[in-house]
């Protein structure tokens, strides 16, 4: 009846770990669902299969490519690559049973069949908020999102961060005034800086026919450097007439003003000229960030304000606001730059242990106890030495072992051993409680 | 540039709820999760895209045509359809990794191409618990399971629930006591008893060829009922003197002894010798839970223990025991049956809102401290009419709305609203924290 042995392999491009790295990796989801939560952000759960002609209705080029599309019966069908279509289709879908501005947030899985690389998965998990408005939507929102990101990567503790932040109006509205046409050519290469260093953008800018004049004037502005502030004064001071340029500069003001009000502190924000999100759908605010010790991580999270975000599926002018954490990559670069604290994958408080199992009631009634008191507990019901006991406390890095001998049962009591330190003493079951709450 | 209108919509058997909605699944989700935990199982997460040849070494039949399967590049590639053979694979592929007796719980969407009706989904939640062990697995952790069950519906709060169980070694042992050969044939056709009733069970029963005598001495066998000591006793008084029988015997009271042992009542759980689980990898116990007042919308949990998990994927022998809750196709039951309690979808405790923009910086500093206090909070951004602004929080279910004017920005206080009593009082911050706690 056996078939043969299959080799127990996974796909390459998929990340899966083992459960100390999941334990690890839940952690980080659930401080950044908490906090999308904590400023009034709804949960949505979008289907991952969708049919074809919904999910690539804008898509094109190197997206589609990328796309796992098959069929299954009569029906066309495509895993979402991203969670911004699905909004999309959701909103257009239930707009009349929606109240906005509509603020969801969503995490999940998203696929792409990109080529498989270090750091590059095929399947990862997205955590995106957007808050969408129905005609119109207060530009106060493109403030609170980078209120949320500072409350997230504070509470995930990996070190001082920076939100950069921009507004694609002063981009457009600069070339404008630079008499620079193709404008979006421009910004994708503006946008490579980070990457490949201001020489080799102004060659490629001289390269798309720019006189030398203008590409010194643009690689003027973009570095132009300072506090918020200062930033703005320079900004102000270069009196600009053009009218989009003009616009964008006071609403980037504004947001700085009320991204104060939110309480992020100065030192985690600034405003950056040469950040420009190379996808053509952003129309004001544009976001990144990055860890400040650690750039070469990239952008941890980044998104902006686009002007209408279902045209494909409705005929309603709903303009949004919103970022993405793309966390399965994020968290493996963070594994690389040794940020993720190891000691944090604790989740089982207590192992109890018996020397033999004529003691596991009064073991297991002792498990029940921490547990009412909200304390994670196993209880080790195998036949084993108790050296192979303590083995495995170990090995799961529990971090209190509690032993129950025929004294602990006789008097009621147990014995607590802290696996770190070794100390061990025979205490009442309420003073363990204690110490395993701590 | 601008396509036509695709309609948005979804394919059928896939479930996509309102936010209220997905706030009532994702709670059942939470409860499910924490209490897996709390018994100190461990997360881990599995691609949903796996190699064919992997996910389906064991498959056939039924589940081979459900499955989403389909080719990228040079790949056969298959959607997984349950998380039981992705653990397989899974202890396989890391087992020199894992700590045996290994405790995992897994949350995630599973696909199955099945026919879309009522109640039938194509993507539904999994939430799986099993407890592998290397060779050997005691039989305690057959008692923890139901243990975490009755936990779990118990804190779901959707009234009185039964767990049944049975052991699959005590059907197999009075089946060879009373001469059965085709014994996985009779499991099915006794399975079927709460559906088709005994009278069809009877008849389908002597179809195949078993004789009246043996039919009825059956039928007796498996409507033995009682209390559990009852039934128990009632066993052992059958003097049966196959080993097979009395070894699921000794099982099943030990198994019961241990039930108790971890605090569940009397009432919840109960044995039930028409229990079988028509599908044949179970070979000890076996579970499967219902609401009392609700037997139809059918078992809510099952699972039961198993010899070997992995043996398409390794030669070492894994024994286990598991049990599954299929939360999509429960949460819908629940919802029609009206089980699901809509006043807790309350997620934003908070809404606040101003007259005037000039107030918005005031009203961001009162959120920041609510958000501080662990209150949800959201700031009703846009310009709007207040009455809009308080048709906003009914409309998401907010039970409180904070409005700042001029007055409460001077006197540096707050109005705070009930929305459900209308009462409305000006007080200080702190004791609008305090109200908000409750």
């Amino acid at each position: 009846m056996k078939k043969n042995i299959v080799r127990p392999d996974i796909l390459p491009g998929f990340m899966e770990l083992l459960p100390r790295g999941q334990i690890l990796f839940n952690n980080m989801l659930d401080i950044i669902k908490k906090n999308y939560e904590s400023f009034g952000f709804l949960p949505i759960d979008t289907p991952i299969i969708e049919k074809s002609e919904v999910l690539l209705a804008k898509a094109g080029g190197e997206t589609e490519k990328q796309i796992y599309r098959f069929e299954k019966g009569k029906n066309d069908l495509s895993l979402r690559f991203d969670l911004t279509v699905p909004l999309a289709r959701y909103v257009a879908k239930h707009q009349s049973e929606l109240s906005f501005p509509f603020k969801r947030y969503q995490i999940g899985k998203v696929y792409r069949g990109e080529k498989p690389q270090k750091g590059r998965y095929r399947e990862f998990y997205q955590c995106d908020i957007d808050i969408i408005g129905s005609e119109k939507l207060s530009l106060i929102n493109d403030a609170e999102i980078p209120a949320v990101i500072y409350s997230i990567f504070k509470e995930l503790d990996l070190g001082k961060f920076t939100i950069k932040l921009n507004n694609r109006k002063i981009l457009n509205g600069i070339y404008e005034e630079y008499g620079i046409e193709n404008k979006a050519e421009v910004m994708r290469v503006i946008d490579k800086l980070e990457k490949i260093g201001e020489e080799k953008v102004e060659k490629e800018l001289l390269d798309m026919n720019l006189s030398n004049n203008t590409v010194k004037k643009l690689l003027d502005f973009i570095m132009i450097k300072g506090t918020n502030n200062e930033i703005l004064g320079k900004l102000k001071a270069l009196k600009v007439q053009n009218e989009l340029f003009n616009n964008g500069l006071k609403e980037i003001e504004d947001v700085v003003k009320y991204i104060r009000a939110f309480g992020v502190d100065e030192d985690s924000f600034t405003i950056d000229l040469t950040i420009a999100r190379g996808l053509d759908y952003y129309t004001g605010t544009v976001y990144e960030t990055f860890l400040d010790d650690y750039p070469k991580i990239g952008s941890m999270c980044s998104g902006g304000r686009y002007d209408n975000l279902a045209g494909y599926y409705t005929k309603s002018k709903l303009p949004g606001v919103g970022v993405a954490i793309g966390l399965t990559r994020l968290f493996y670069q963070l594994q690389q730059a040794e940020l993720i604290k190891n000691s944090n994958d604790v989740l089982i408080k207590a192992l109890i242990v018996t020397f033999d199992e004529k003691d596991m009631n009064y073991a297991i009634n002792v498990s029940n106890q921490l547990r009412e008191n909200d304390i994670v507990t196993q209880v080790y019901c195998e036949n084993k030495k108790i050296n192979k006991k303590f083995d495995y406390a170990n090995k799961l890095n529990i971090p209190y072992v509690i032993i129950i001998g025929d004294d602990e049962v006789k008097d009621k009591k147990v014995s607590i051993k802290c696996m770190e330190t070794g100390e061990q003493k025979t205490v009442a079951l309420s003073e363990a409680i204690e110490i395993l709450t701590v």
